[in-house]
């Protein structure tokens, strides 16, 4: 049995790897059409940045290595410009020479990736993009030739900000162009306030929705005419499938643009198998194809495809897309779905906002962080969560995506055994926390009004109560709100107002005490979600 | 209704304030023996160390707080002696006067805690403990007044740990006792000479496998006969459930010798709930009850039967125990059981060891771990973990006990969407690692040799062969063993003895692929499972 892969980079590399591993004589030849192998694309950024200082440490393999340690037959600068399905060949072009050769397989894996987007813009050549190590060496070489002084990122998703950092660090005044009104679109807008100052904190000029329309020899024009002073450009505005010698070849493409694979990675043609970026995979919660270019599935994939061509029955069940990018000293990270696109999707959904410590308040070094739980009102399950700060935020969402893979509702949360020392959370851990706020929504069905909701209420009729201190009111509140410090709501019941209200207070604990006496007391009342904090940040950004 | 806590620390203190926001007249009483109430118990070594300079931060609420924010009637050194059920009041005794008092319940939450255990020794009592604010105070007090310089902790259990760090911190020569042959019993012996390297690098003077016997005005006498100079002692030998007060009210005490609960906290006596350190637990595996003592478990117990006595339907689910400590520059993290006890209860089970860096190796600053996960080799359901390093240990124990908790099977981990950018993870997360590994032992039928079976495996003929390179081997290797690098070992298979074949490399990775390649090509390999490290770990302590 002969197997070719097509692409030596994640996906293609752990299907070759494990596919060897699945039988020590199999003949396994993989063609890559650039210049380097097995290399750790999610470094380049850092390496750009001086952060990974040696080239080398990206290059985890070579096909020199790959021969000794794997038997596998690697060939570089080749690339697969054709498949003949009928007769079981590839077509194979010698991007050195140009010299065409067949080769045929039993099966075929095709792990082409997926193309940074670069749209028809007048002097768009000029622009770079950032996702091999060619790329990297690109931009490496003109930082230290020409010595650029300023930089101008298009796009602000994960790639864009790792780039802006980095080249931040390099010196270079960066200025970051983004079409919509936010950075990160995984975050929804209350959470990435946070984002744009700890940006703009390090020098990072953002232009936020305005779109590039022309790369001038020294500058760039945005739509909103501006100019911006660019040395140097790079395109960092999605990726874009390969799928053109697949669609050639007649395989299904998707209704996303991706390669249309079954959940064992199999191509509308049995012998061929296609993985990572270029394929469209499962959203887990709307059983619907996304493209989800993430390295640990096109990892995930290329194993589950070796195992597949080997006769064994795999199933890569939907994707949650769980995601996290590191700017500057600011931490986000995001699983699921966000609100956005709960409700353009018209699912059902609740929300929970809270400012929680990476752990003990009393122990040093606590860093704050902003997490934010959607979950399913009905069946209770969870449905995304989003979390922004700095220690302690990566460790949140993969037990929340742990807990989200494993069908765990909300409340549930409140009952993990997390690691408690103060060093490392709380004995009532923030995870376990946004599980106790679901189930006092739910079993307790109290009452909250999320900051999107409060001009509504306040229009309604509902007076707003700060139950903060007076010093903390004084530093800053919403407009038109009553203070009634919580430890002295009880004996100043009689200044309440008639009518629903609305309490607040800085993260929404103290409001939540407020909220459950008042209703206890026989008040309408309604606690503001995540508090002024969520409220301040989703008001002030501009 | 009225309901009486005995006990303001985090069990009663969460029963309290629940009631409360339950109910907004309740008549609440809380009885607390001691000065102080809801005092961060976990913060207390950190105090005596001066990590946590202001004793202020340990102490989050006062009486008086407590009666302003939640209504609570709160009475310090007030100590519930006696409890008449068929009448329905307590019995308290005034700690400073003297004077004795009835006050009746219609519910009581008991919450005494758990007392350190303190052994009938000649001297002892000169030998302090660690347990409360006062406790704390008087440690030091003596601190400040005496400057001793030489301490003696009894016990390395996670409080005598984090006895001796903040003695050592405080400057103090710090000899450490414990009667089992390793400290931290929750760790498999070849888990922990990590911990015993990080304290001798750190000065403390470790005493394992021996007993004290006295305790004289400067020194303590061990049972080897050893005198070790002690200005100062501390015991932390483990807490005893306070059952005294239930016992003499003839509620049921369980096994293990805490106060016997059903799921809903409830004690023998349907009006009368406990909760928090006095009270037997279920334990999840096994399903027989247990004592543990974490501050967590004692929250969501408080919770728990606020909300039982308002009438809801609540169920504590059984219990896996997951703890954390931080010993310098180590942190140490377990959940469910290790291998120790799943041995003694001959329970079936399959172990995994990897000894992976927090992040990926690329970008700077990764620090090692060595992780070690149980599994049922039936059910394949994960029966524990331990993990060992620096940096990201929290968060895989975290992964893994809520894996546990959700019911996920071993080879289901490396399915997690576990959050991946360069600084914070790898494409395939250590726990998605031992997910693939479960799942080659497993589906794969892969053979692993753990390190206690080497001797055996060895004496029944197999050869031991290293597939490290030369220069690993040459800095050592297991005796015996026939050097045979992984990336010449195609080329030289004529050089394998006959007969079977163990096969180890530096952490298991090598070796795993050079044990398939064996396998594929008809040879009986096994592949040592952590590899060189783990052995070398299991073998050298002493």
């Amino acid at each position: 049995m002969k197997t070719v892969i097509v692409g030596a980079v994640a996906g293609g590399m752990s299907a070759a790897t494990r596919l060897r591993r699945l039988d020590p004589t199999a003949e396994i030849v993989v063609f890559e059409r650039g210049e380097h192998v097995s290399y750790a694309n999610c470094g380049l950024p850092y390496h750009v940045g001086g952060v990974i200082a040696d080239r080398g440490f990206l290059l985890l393999h070579t096909p020199d290595s790959l021969r000794t340690r794997f038997d596998l037959d690697v060939r570089v600068r080749a690339e697969v410009v054709a498949i003949d399905r009928a007769r079981q060949v590839v077509r194979v072009r010698e991007v050195a020479g140009g010299g065409e050769y067949e080769e045929c397989y039993d099966r075929l894996v095709l792990s082409p990736g997926a193309a940074p987007f670069v749209p028809d813009l007048p002097g768009i050549e000029r622009a770079m993009t950032l996702r091999s190590v060619t790329d990297a060496d690109r931009l490496t070489a003109l930082l230290a030739e020409r010595q650029p002084r300023a930089a101008v990122v298009v796009g602000g998703g994960f790639i864009g900000l790792e780039t802006a950092e980095n080249l931040c660090l390099r010196g270079l005044a960066v200025s970051l162009v983004e079409l919509d009104r936010q950075v990160l679109a995984p975050l929804d807008p209350e959470m990435v306030p946070a984002v744009h100052a700890e940006l703009r904190r390090h020098g990072v000029s953002l232009h936020l929705g305005t779109a590039l329309t022309k790369v001038l020899p020294d500058a760039v024009e945005l739509a909103d005419g501006r100019l911006l002073a660019a040395d140097l450009v790079v395109l960092a505005i999605g990726v874009r499938p390969e799928v053109g010698v697949a669609r050639a070849a007649g395989l299904t493409i998707g209704p996303r643009g991706g390669i249309a694979v079954d959940d064992t990675m199999r191509t509308s043609d049995r012998h061929i198998y296609a993985v990572g970026d270029a394929v469209e995979k499962t959203d887990r919660l709307s059983g619907e194809t996304a493209l989800i270019p993430l390295a640990n599935t096109a990892n995930r994939q290329g194993r589950l495809a070796a195992d597949a061509i080997a006769g064994r029955p795999v199933r890569l069940d939907g994707r949650l897309g769980t995601a996290i990018v590191q700017i500057f000293d600011l931490t986000v990270a995001v699983t699921g779905w966000n609100e956005k696109r709960l409700r353009a999707a018209g699912r059902p959904y609740q929300a929970v906002h809270t400012h929680p410590a990476s752990h003990a308040g009393y122990y040093p070094g606590a860093e704050p962080m902003s997490l934010k739980l959607l979950f399913d009102p009905g069946d209770r399950r969870i449905l995304g969560a989003q979390a922004v700060g700095g220690a302690g935020v990566d460790k949140r969402i993969d037990v929340l995506a742990t807990a989200m893979r494993a069908g765990l509702t909300a409340g549930e949360l409140a009952d993990l055994e997390l690691a408690y020392a103060p060093a490392f959370g709380s004995a009532k851990d923030p995870v376990n926390m946004l599980g106790y706020i679901a189930d006092n929504l739910i079993t307790d069905a109290q009452r909250t009004v999320q900051w999107h909701e409060l001009d509504a209420a306040v229009t309604a009729g509902a007076t707003l109560i700060d139950v903060r201190t007076e010093a903390e009111h004084a530093a800053g509140h919403i407009p038109d709100s009553l203070n009634l410090p919580l430890d002295t709501l009880r004996a100043r019941l009689d200044e309440l107002p008639d009518g629903d209200l609305v309490v607040y207070c800085q993260v929404g604990q103290r409001g939540h005490t407020a909220t459950v006496l008042l209703t206890g007391l026989g008040r309408r009342a309604a606690n503001l979600d995540g508090g002024y904090r969520t409220w301040h940040a989703a008001t002030i950004d501009g």
